[in-house]
């Protein structure tokens, strides 16, 4: 057995995620000492202001203002970039990685957008770049793809990974909130923003989609190159009518591999409520992933918080002072550095079974016509929910319809079509329905 | 970057899991290569009788017979035990591990009674030992023990690792069968064995919650030390009842640290529908774990199956031969060769609510007596519930009571006071209720 290795660590950023992980360090050199045979120890905790570090009870002597000083010490090994953002921080891990030092980051944004340059950079300078917690919080996630998955070829993905709007469809679920009464909620519990924008829009699933798509399927996948919506125009009326229906909506990253190219979004979809991921609720994330040879596998646990994503990030300081982290780092190849660009199916070519809310007047022959539009697309009506009404008739009434499996694009078609039918009163409403992924396809 | 590593391996009985095991390798050379940057090659498939083997089209030229010939084989770096069993399998384990080669098996009922020594065995030999197809099949969980959870104190697990058992139950739940009629279809269906005794007894998962125990708790824990029922007694009119009452059955894994000492046992108990372990159907396995600093993650997939299985064995092949396996199975000190003993806390001092049901004559005072009884062992009584009968009241009728948290010697103290009431007819069923875990606590 080796000696025992240590390291020093040096936290930049020390707000939520930054202080916990900070406190965590600063408490468990024992039990960590204990457990993983290394001995690590929090020389710098980094930040302009030390408000919240005082609040923890952080020992001030760790504080410090000057990154400089961190990357110039040469018994610092390991620096967890934790400023969140993107141009200060990209600075931030550019400077440790040039530094020599290995970089643990939690933040998503700036690994969708420049992962592969900074994957590359730390190749460059033999040091690594670990990002387990930028995804699924503590959720040993990306783990998964890395190491335990990894004689599989993953089919697909699905990922419930922003706990935000997780929160928020589960109450229009289980108390048929509408999106903004949900919203406030979660604002006055502290789960969304002041200014939820990135959660509600699906740009942070996007991100994370991103990050796991690449590892998973082993392909460079340029950030904004598939099509994200958000949550903030699902109608409680919808919510409820598919929950009739059998289903449970979720935001969700979505990525398959079809034959050479792979489909990648992020939307609302309804799943059947026998799924695992139906079962997922209030702040939980979770993320089912298909291998070829596994099947169907599952993780779940807390998407975030300070406690649970310093759980993961502690757990990339141990793989990286022990040794394990850079032995996949170095030898897989699915890393965004070392992989060809991915293939990207178009949203038109997506096949899935769809939700079709269509709001006409009230008279004789308009199923007639909308039947033949969808018939003329090739695509087949599973059921049909009318209910008795006693609504205002101004904007029409609510026809529901599901379809079998067909293409996107023809759905898209369909409804166009419908849309400029006289009986049709407004815009049609569409939600993509996924049922369960066949394993072993 | 370093140069592509290699590895030849032999694989030691070729049943379900080592034919599926063989075909794996044998079929995707390539796909490893490029994702992985290894080459692995199956070099020997050992067995007595290869008619499996044929009949999975396997290379003859891999065909052997003589396990000394592969052992002595100096090309040869990994030798995979999938004979199952005790104890031809320990010898073929020990003689590969003294020959220095890294031993990769899904053994757990060989590793609940021997990996102490078998562990300890191949560290003095400067060779691994990995085991993550030993519970769970294909979900990569003991890596989230020994990698990803590291940072972790853990404070509890719940798992449901047996899928002949969870199908039974499974069936029973949803389409009220008794035991025999669930078993009778499982073994139509091979889903469980024409002598299913090891898994309905709970043995099988027991052989398991060793396994996931030890590592999790960085203990020693010595198989056949804690307590163990299985499902062959349940009734179908208590998991109806159950049901009712807002629970799900499940034959579990339970290991909760309690100040010191780890309370183990495995039991059928009834946890809330809204717990994700609830959901866990049919032959899926799924394993909650309740982390200090992550608070609760849950793994979920196939646990059993050729392919599943080999997913599992393909992974720790992939570590040992890039080398990140020997990082943790060398820094870790988590494994059962370099750990204290577990001190167990007794099955009396377990705390959890409990459902009992009492088989009663049907006459004024009967609810008095029992209640009293409770009263004096400082049981509350949460619920109770006595359905109008038409019942054959010879044996009783049921009186169901579900208890606040409490102490099980208290609650077995009651039972037996209680049957000896005059009004008691039979013998009273005892389930364990268990409430969501608390994370943090």
């Amino acid at each position: 057995m080796p000696g025992i290795k240590k390291a020093r660590i040096a936290i930049v950023g020390c707000g939520v995620v930054g202080g916990a992980t900070a406190q965590y360090l600063a408490t468990s050199e024992d039990i960590l000492t204990t457990k993983t045979g290394l001995q690590l120890q929090l020389k710098y905790v980094i930040d302009k202001d030390f408000t919240n570090a005082k609040r923890l009870g952080l020992d001030e002597k760790l504080f410090c203002t000057d990154l400089g000083k961190a990357l110039g010490d040469p018994e610092v090994d390991i620096v967890v970039e934790l400023v969140g953002g993107i141009n200060f921080a990209k600075q931030v891990i550019e400077s440790a990685l040039k530094a020599k030092k290995h970089v643990v980051t939690a933040n998503k944004a700036l690994l969708a957008h420049h992962q592969k340059e900074l994957l590359a950079l730390a190749r460059a300078n033999g040091v690594c770049l670990a990002f387990e917690a930028s995804c699924g919080g503590g959720i040993p996630l990306i783990r998964a793809i890395y190491d335990g998955l990894m004689a599989n070829r993953i089919d697909a993905l699905y990922g419930i990974v922003n706990g935000t709007c997780n929160y928020i469809l589960t109450s229009m679920t289980q108390k048929g909130l509408s999106f903004e009464e949900a919203l406030s909620q979660a604002q006055k519990l502290g789960l969304a923003e002041a200014d939820p924008t990135l959660d509600i829009s699906g740009g942070d699933t996007a991100h994370k989609l991103t990050i796991l798509a690449s590892l998973a399927f082993a392909r460079f996948v340029p950030w904004e190159a598939f099509p994200v919506s958000g949550i903030q125009n699902l109608d409680a009326y919808d919510v409820t009518t598919g929950g009739e229906l059998g289903y449970t909506v979720k935001l969700l990253a979505i990525a398959r591999r079809v034959g050479e190219k792979l489909s990648l979004m992020v939307r609302p979809a309804f799943i059947s409520k026998t799924h695992p991921l139906a079962w997922v609720s209030g702040p939980f994330n979770a993320v089912s992933i298909y291998g070829d040879t596994v099947g169907h596998t599952m993780y779940y646990g807390r998407g975030a918080g300070g406690k649970p994503t310093a759980s993961a990030i502690a757990g990339d300081i141990i793989s990286i002072v022990n040794g394990s982290y850079a032995e996949v780092f170095n030898n897989n190849s699915i890393w965004q550095d070392t992989t060809a660009p991915a293939s990207l199916a178009s949203e038109d070519e997506f096949t899935a079974r769809y939700y079709l809310r269509l709001m006409v007047e009230d008279k004789p022959g308009v199923l007639a016509n909308v039947s033949a539009i969808l018939s003329e697309q090739g695509i087949g009506i599973s059921s049909v929910l009318q209910h008795e009404h006693s609504l205002d008739t101004e904007k029409g009434i609510p026809v529901v319809i599901t379809t079998y499996k067909t293409v996107e694009g023809h759905v898209k078609e369909a409804l166009a079509k419908i849309r400029k039918l006289p009986c049709s009163k407004s815009e049609p409403v569409c939600i993509t329905i996924l049922d369960e992924h066949a394993e072993y396809s």
